[in-house]
């Protein structure tokens, strides 16, 4: 362990290397490695966190032998790793100090396969969900996962947070979009599985381990994910409801209406559609006083059936449910601005930055507990 | 460990208890545990192979606690155990032998709870997946997961051996179904994570080594299971493909269509469906010769409106992609009689009893390799 002999003596506690110690070293370890020093991150956004950036030294491996050699290095020198996507997480796992290293994985970025008949694509980690999305939308697919920082946030990050996101109520999360992984052990050994089938079932499954793993057991740098068919005849709605029972009502009525589909569902509280209201001079006149929102999107056979389906199920639950107002977008502008108000959450954060993250699930049973 | 002690000298091999020893120490264990010595166990049929009750002694826990005891006696004693469900599995891993211990999750066979609202099932190992799938059709709901075996699998060793079944193209296997597992330790401690949200990312999920571990990391007692919406209405075909290929387009087709759900799809060699024609008599003069038979099943908005489709869409594929015949089932009653032809393939090994079982996933640009 280099780093822990001066002089020929091994030190009992571990000598810390200076952030431009490190930058020399590395420099020299791989021609596949971009290794950017404390003034080249000086001009770059740290992302989420203004800690994330506090190594003072990232390495951007071009390949898998390259953050290979990256990891077995610093293993043996005894040097943590913190491994950043797209610096969009909220809880602070992208936060380094000086010491570490930061593994950037922004160069293993190629889409390498779309496999359309498959309905599979392959990726390295640093590819963000948009680009995904973007190529599986050229073949009529989908990645089955959807989330507001999806511009930004990295496949191999949403893998090792095991992201869920705004369809998981339908496709489940991450995990379960995930078919083949590949990742650099501690060691700095390649662990390799990049199955491209979901039926799999020759013993037990590593590939999990490394899946909401948030990199204690590797670093991912491959990922095969399930693509689920884009339905794009839709409709969306936006209804006031009095709690989340009524809510959840609703979910459970379109979710098992025949001929359509219930593509997604999200509630927001009084308070925070009242304040995006305020902020971006939106109208809720047809949102009665203290009703939460619900956003709702289905899709059918058509844009009209799909929207016609909407009405009649609204008016349909109407008295029952004793709904507080809705209304179904126009137009895909007008749905655009719906899940605007879902998405830009960022002005909380911008007025009270000390408000906590917090992203809780309860099973829907318990939620007036 | 006592059964290495013999007059006070510890033996260097394991000494091995006969199963009439197995069943007078296990008898006096636990008051929830049942135990079935050799002459108990000659009345009942072994299952799928003749070589399953091996052992000799059978040990039935009624409770969580129950197994812990008989596994933590186990461990302890250096006897090996063999979990057994429904007996359904056709490659040997129910095979016991004398000085083993047979731990049946027959008895843990209740089914927890069923809660519409949250779409999840707490359900005992030893429930069947038709019991399972009886309970939730009462609420309009379904486990997701379907096989011929359904009447005798149990769920226990179908998260154990992570079973796919005909629904696995869209729902994935019994991996992409388990929110929440209890199980048993090697040592008889309890893991337990019933949980039952599927939006749950906090560190590395241990549960899914479970999950087709097969038992080597624990016997599995309980299972919360995600389940989905039943769509009722649906329209079942039977068509004549020339190849895999053709199969797999037809397969990716249907599942694009908007307002339509592709159930479920199944494709068959021509010897099979001859082999079975034969048999069972059935009339397949709308099937062209050396052909290959899909099976698809498509739900819609109402049983017609899926038939009508299903008809459209076979008159418009026919052509490009030159099916070799095709027939829609005229009742409920024709469409089972398709299923059926694929789910009863004893006939094989009725005929071929050293055939081996086989089950494979090739990723489908594959096939053709």
């Amino acid at each position: 362990m280099a780093s822990n002999e001066v002089d020929g003596m091994t030190l009992a506690q571990s000598t810390t290397l200076t952030p431009l110690e490190l930058h020399r070293h590395l420099s020299k370890l791989h021609p596949e490695l971009t290794v950017l020093s404390p003034q080249d991150l000086q001009g770059r956004h740290p992302g989420e966190h203004s800690g994330n950036f506090g190594a003072g030294v990232m390495v951007q491996p071009a390949t898998v032998d390259a953050a290979a050699a990256l990891v077995g290095w610093c293993a043996k020198n005894d040097v943590a790793i913190v491994p950043q996507g797209g610096l969009t997480g909220l809880v602070g796992g992208n936060v380094s100090v000086a010491g570490e290293v930061i593994l950037s994985t922004a160069r293993l970025n190629r889409i390498l396969a779309i496999e359309p008949e498959e309905m599979t694509a392959t990726v390295e980690a640093g590819v963000t969900l948009e680009a995904l999305q973007q190529a599986a939308a050229e073949h009529g697919l989908t990645p089955g996962i959807d989330l507001g920082s999806r511009g930004s946030a990295t496949i191999g990050g949403m893998v090792s947070t095991n992201a869920g996101g705004i369809l998981a109520f339908r496709n489940g999360v991450m995990r379960h979009q995930v078919l083949g992984l590949e990742a650099v052990l501690p060691s700095g050994d390649i662990f390799s599985d990049l199955t491209r089938v979901v039926k799999v079932s020759a013993g037990p499954d590593l590939k999990q381990l490394f899946i909401g793993g948030e990199g204690a057991f590797g670093l991912v740098t491959k990922v095969v994910l399930k693509l689920e068919p884009q339905r794009p005849y839709r409709a969306t709605a936006m209804l006031g409801a009095a709690d989340a029972r009524t809510a959840l009502s609703v979910i459970r009525h379109l979710r098992t209406l025949p001929g359509v589909t219930l593509e997604a569902a999200e509630m927001m509280w009084p308070r925070y559609i009242r304040d995006h209201a305020r902020l971006k001079g939106l109208d809720l006149s047809w949102l009665e006083e203290d009703a939460s929102a619900l956003l709702v999107e289905i899709s059918g056979e058509s844009v009209d059936a799909a929207a016609a389906t909407l009405e009649d199920q609204l008016a349909e639950l109407w008295e029952p449910l004793d709904l507080k107002g809705g209304i179904v977008a126009k137009s895909l502008d007008q749905a655009r601005r719906f899940w605007d108000i879902r998405e830009d959450s960022g002005f909380y954060y911008a007025e009270i930055p000390e408000a906590a993250s917090f992203d809780v699930s309860v099973p829907p049973t318990r939620l007036d507990a």
